[in-house]
């Protein structure tokens, strides 16, 4: 629930700087210049190398990992021609899921899970421009190295497409990485769900309400995605191309099936959720059952065992007590006693309480 | 709750390959040529016969099933000029319902319900094109051989009419096929609400969520499928045509029924839950009244006899307990106890718990 | 909850057959032709006498009650010229709310209440040409005599317009027939709103959720009424007249102040089941509060008495209950447990309890 | 709940009657008739002095009180050049809120709340044409006699502006007469906290419900208020001024603060109903832990007090009871029930329940 | 929850008038005229001024809090040619939040947060022309001084846009404003999810709910604010300059961050009552089982002990409680005793209870 430092309201945008209680790691740049052909990569990239690739022919990847040189992607949106308040958004990390339509470029801000447990997320920012893709990542995290596998490796047709075609294996990556999350959240569930079953115990509460507002969280992240894949699909110009158009149409599939497989694990947990506290109320009555059973058996008994326990002078007079005297006395008592009992297990078993 | 290995994000579009932990059936299929005067039929065709057919007059019925054979499925979809994302969806079978518009063909995703007690469903895909449809499932269950006997037997107009007839035919039957299905749930709803009233115990609960969760399925599972048939009826073209529109739109019809049906069933359940839950509120009311007035009618009584069980000494002091040596005593104590009782009994009619 | 079975799913469309467990009644077809300065009718009509009415002047209103004679129906389609998927939904007699544009003639399907109590209802199915309506409905209770009546005496202005006036006069019937059923459905939540307050028990959730179960019956047969009358507002072409299209707003008007009163007592019933549950609750924690005042109070008590029930030897020792032997020792014993009492009672008025 | 009756359905429609159970005062007509610079006034006019100030220049504002003389509005409504079944929701004083645009003039129908304590609200009707209004209430309650007063002494500048202008006046102050009811709610609702957080009792439920139901209907009543507002504010043609749409724009404002007040009023009405349902659980929880503590320390020592009260011979065998025979037996037993106290003690300390 | 008085409904609106209940404070006008190069300021300014700087080049800010006096509005108002329908609802103090469209001028209403803690907020408004702004507040607390300070040190870009761009950065400090916010309400979650796990008591649905109340006050300001700015970016016209408009997007971006997070708070506080509840449930079961176990013990042993302490005259006959003179009677009895808490203690270990 913690969050860092948000800026101090009245300062004026599109300044970057780094809030307190952020972290950041060291930025490195590598770019990747491919076409149907070749491919060059060059590692630990300078602004320079930017600045050297920018108008050579083919599609250019810029990939950015850390934040920490903020000069670096000062030099970089200088580059390439990007606004500031872009950049802003890059540093801050914390944009809301959308696509904004710069006159010469995309910008694009998702977000991409990196951890099932803590579910934490990192911000994923891609500019699009005709023939180049920037992608910036906060964390050292290689999440990608797949992707530049396929692309050194020239497997599929990624080599073929232009840079809206390589956007669109990075976004389909961020969708796609939903569904070891999801397995993950189906196993937890039918977890609690045995659980529940066997020995329900108040911890299951917390657990379901944790499991539900990760689950929560994950439809807020999944919605605007989807949305802003929708954005692209809708987006006039030419920087999205008609043949990723159904990529990226596929892709809109993957998070719609995402999002619905979330919908079911939410109707699940809120079921699970009614089936606990009805089984609590049932326990309830049942506990209250046996101990009325009990009470309403054994008061009647200790009430007449009391009254033959009473002192009153059976001596002193015929109306004390004689039953004290009796020769069937103790026998007598007995059978009040186990009468009483009778009565009760019958009333009991109309009420079909046994 | 348990699914397929989903693909590893990443990997790239279009390539159709079985994951596993999922089973498939050996793939057959079966051409069908027709017009109005003549019927073709080939059984376990093979490509070359797509080749031949093709460019043949009639309407063409092509019916896969199973999908162990996925050369035979990528060649039938080079023979017809499929894109390779719609052949990725029909293999993965987890693809969304759903309607995509491709400039030559329509590819149609649905799924029919195949079992009513545990609600497994498969994912039924049709390639509709001018001349021919290409149907593909997934299971061996021959779902559609009544349409094929009365294409055989030239019953009804199928016969005379173009593939997005019989292509409306195919989709007819998956949203009728609901019908079965909702008089499941209809009796067994009923079956519950009868429990519910004669003796509910907690089964009923897990029993309730379970169907609620069915029919959540279900709502899920017949929106979009409403909303396919509402995208054909929309749709531009000439791929469906104006007569057959008029029976997609009693098909919609159907689809609303249905629909309506299941929320009218939704209801229901959620009212069940709701008297089952203030039913145990009831009975934990009874259970504590009669526990409360044995108690209260008891312990007094209890508490007189305890009395005049005390071992005082009379003879030191008439202090001592003189009730003990009373003629009355006993009889005395009897009264106390008799007087207790009918106070008890007074302020319990009072306030009308007797 | 019962329905009549459903056609088995791949069965043609558009062919008119009886289903199983549908109870049908004898066809009578009744034909008034009229126009404002005459009226002709004929009860027990036949289609010949359809084709004779048919192309003569004025307005025709042919009315058909029973749908045993499925010939008859089939007839009187040919000869009005009616698609078989209409037909099929007459005789299916389950067809959602709807107003079909078929390209010379309306179809206008709708559902008729008939019993308050039951809260059964009927379909009203109505074909409007330029100028005919054929109404049919599928029983033989005579809902329409009323304005059969108006037209005979010509009171209104049903005589001097179009066959669109008199649809409207019909769907207007439909609608205002709810007014009785709002009725009844107000006087049941009067009386279970008494109920609730003097006297509550467990029969009155299941009376509530019954009602409830009504007006969301009630709401989502309401709800497309209204729509099938906004489509006829916006209905393009000549079939509806500007004129009749004020009176047809009227209509919707009272359609929503139908759907508006249902709301409302919607509304109460829930607020009602609210009451009762926290009604349950506060009966509970009374009942709680007198059992645990009379155990707390006589718990100690009980427990005095029984001390001094002990049978230690006091001649044995001094220390051995010396009480016993006082002179004041039973005072001094009932004192200790009016003492016992006293602080009780200080203790649950401090409470609140009393 | 109780509402007048219905008219039988299938009667004609644009029939001027008086329902039974509806109570109608004598009908009063007043005009008034101004310009910039002059001012005439009639009060128990009649349809000739309708007649009469038609075609004169200058506004003409018609107000009509009571409804028992349906002659007389059906003479206005002929002389005006009313729809009759604009009449009819007149008189039937139960039509929606709602703006007919008919084509010479509007007909407005908007609800005034008069009563602030039983909630009762009375129909406003307003025939707005280009220099005239006519406005009909049922009642003899003179709600406009401010805005007449405004009109005499010429104050603001309703005097210079036209029949719209005058309709907005009474609009506003229609939605302007919601203020003190929502003072009078919101008192109700801080009274209602108040005794909550002092002395909750079972009739709290049953007052907030009674809150909660009027908010709700006033919310009903308030949405199709700024609804009509805003049609007039879309309407086009001559008959609403630019000049006035301003104002109109103001009211409409108006009616959005009562609404999102009156949304608030019942967030926090439904706020204290979950505090009140987690109080009454609280509450039984305290009720129940101070049974439980009762009972478990008092049960044991009441059992230790029964076992030396039993009467085994000891003078028989040395293993019956010879605690009874020692020295220091009683302080032994009390020893033993300290004990018993104490053990108890500490468990509760442990459960913190103490 | 107190308000002001309203204005009684029928008064003439576009009156300047101070309610009773109000206060105000006294009025304090201050100008600022800037361009790139130069910046004049000017503080207790008078209407004077406004007359002055109006005509001179470069961008106008006037600042006026306090709304003791009226006139001066009035005069500003004059000057510069506002409706006084706008005027009104600076006065008013209470209008919704929204963005009026004059001819010449935006009116923007929005409300700024000034107490973390008792959540009160004061009414922000704008009026935007060409070339002035006029920003007016209630209190005298100097909100906006870091961004005076901004234009005097020329830091950012505002002195070289237009006024449109000063609105946004008022706008702007609004939004943000509410960060700090956040952070209180995540602390005081925080906080209370804390003390809920490790003591819950009664107080805590008390200020559950008084956050959730906020929250939903927070939200119900919040959406509006994201409209008005909605609205600004979707105006017509030149007074909103393309080059603000990418700003004024970061500013909805901002505000949906807000809302985002908000919504995120209510889930997490809606879900903390569902444990509270459910632990309440838990805690009263818990109660019960140790009450039950403990009745269902020593009931039975209290019997016993009571039969044995019953006074049949064992010297009368030898079936009066022989088990008195047996040797080992008392053990017998002990035994007795132990095998019933056996039994017990069997039966809870089956039941789970222990």
């Amino acid at each position: 629930m913690a969050f860092t430092t948000f800026p101090p309201p009245g300062s004026p945008p599109g300044i970057l700087e780094h809030r307190s209680g952020r972290l950041t790691q060291p930025s490195r740049l590598r770019i990747i210049r491919y076409d149907v052909d070749s491919l060059e990569e060059k590692a630990d990239a300078t602004v320079a190398d930017c600045q050297n690739f920018k108008d050579r022919p083919g599609i250019k990847w810029l990939h950015l990992e850390g934040l920490e040189d903020l000069t670096l992607l000062q030099d970089l949106g200088a580059c390439l021609g990007f606004h500031p308040l872009a950049l802003e958004d890059v540093v801050e990390g914390r944009a809301p899921i959308k696509v904004d339509d710069y006159p010469n470029y995309l910008f694009i801000v998702s977000r991409l899970v990196t951890d099932l447990i803590d579910f934490s997320d990192e911000q994923i920012s891609l500019f699009l421009g005709p023939d180049y893709l920037l992608s910036i990542q906060e964390t050292h995290t290689d999440h990608f190295s797949i992707i530049r596998e396929r692309l050194r490796h020239g497997s599929g047709q990624v080599r073929s497409q232009g840079a809206d075609y390589l956007a669109y294996t990075l976004i389909d990556y961020i969708v796609d990485s939903w569904f070891p999350l999801l397995e993950n959240f189906g196993e937890r569930l039918e977890d609690l769900e045995d659980r529940l079953l066997s020995q329900p115990d108040g911890k299951l509460t917390l657990e379901l309400q944790s499991l539900r507002r990760q689950m929560l969280r994950g439809r807020r992240m999944l919605w605007p995605i989807r949305e802003s894949i929708n954005t692209l699909l809708d987006l006039e110009g030419t920087l999205i191309h008609e043949h990723t158009r159904v990529y990226l149409r596929d892709c809109h599939d993957h998070a719609f099936q995402v999002i619905d497989l979330l919908e079911n694990f939410r109707d699940i947990a809120s079921g699970l959720i009614d089936v606990y506290l009805s089984s609590l109320n049932n326990r309830l009555n049942e506990v209250m059952k046996v101990l009325t059973i009990i009470a309403t058996i054994f008061m009647p008994l200790t009430f007449i065992a009391g009254v033959y326990g009473m002192n009153f002078k059976t001596e002193l007079s015929p109306w004390n007590m004689p039953e004290l005297s009796w020769y069937y006395g103790y026998p007598f008592a007995l059978g009040l006693m186990g009468m009483s009992v009778l009565i009760m297990l019958i009333y009991f078993t109309r009420k079909k309480w046994l």
